[in-house]
């Protein structure tokens, strides 16, 4: 069962975990982020969150989640090179103190 | 337009990173998880897999995503205190060498 998700959805997955620097305008930047990806159709699905959680030992320092969704890696790769994903990487990169990502095809236990 | 969909949508994130130890064996260990967090009902979604993806220095020696959706906080406490769930971390947790967590309201930008 575990398998067959995965193989019947396809899916790409580009999980992003930031930590940004002291005195970064936070709420502009995602606001831009927000605005560069809902303008790239490859993007299936967005959403982000600011972790409101546990312990800082679990957070490791950092604060914030984006989860992008694809519908292959095709339309991921295609989001990776986008003019708009390049030049907006240009303001990002910068203001971030700490970044993690992951990208995997899911299994969709419970869609 | 970036905070009506979180306002609107409620929901609760819980997104788990992991390294394994090595030696461990961890199909075994995703297919008892997932039998876990399919007999859970508080959880609403749940998807993970294996980072295929980009440079090491990016993924920081992480390996695994899991990404759990709730309808609310009220929902991710009856998850994180669910006697399956407690009983299955003390199985998970000696297998896991790094964890990273983050819980969070998800602002739901393309759904």
């Amino acid at each position: 069962m575990v398998w067959c998700c995965r193989d019947m959805m396809g899916g790409f997955n580009h999980y992003v975990v930031v930590k940004f620097k002291d005195g970064v305008a936070v709420e502009e930047l995602t606001e831009g982020l927000v605005k560069m990806i809902s303008g790239i159709e490859h993007v299936k699905s967005f959403q982000w969150g600011k972790d409101i959680g546990g312990p800082d030992f679990l957070r490791q320092g950092f604060t914030h989640a984006f989860l992008m969704t694809f519908n292959g890696k095709e339309e991921f790769d295609a989001f990776q090179s986008h003019p708009n994903h390049v030049e907006f990487s240009k303001l990002f990169s910068p203001a971030v103190e700490n970044i993690l990502v992951l990208d995997f095809p899911p299994t969709i236990v419970k869609a």
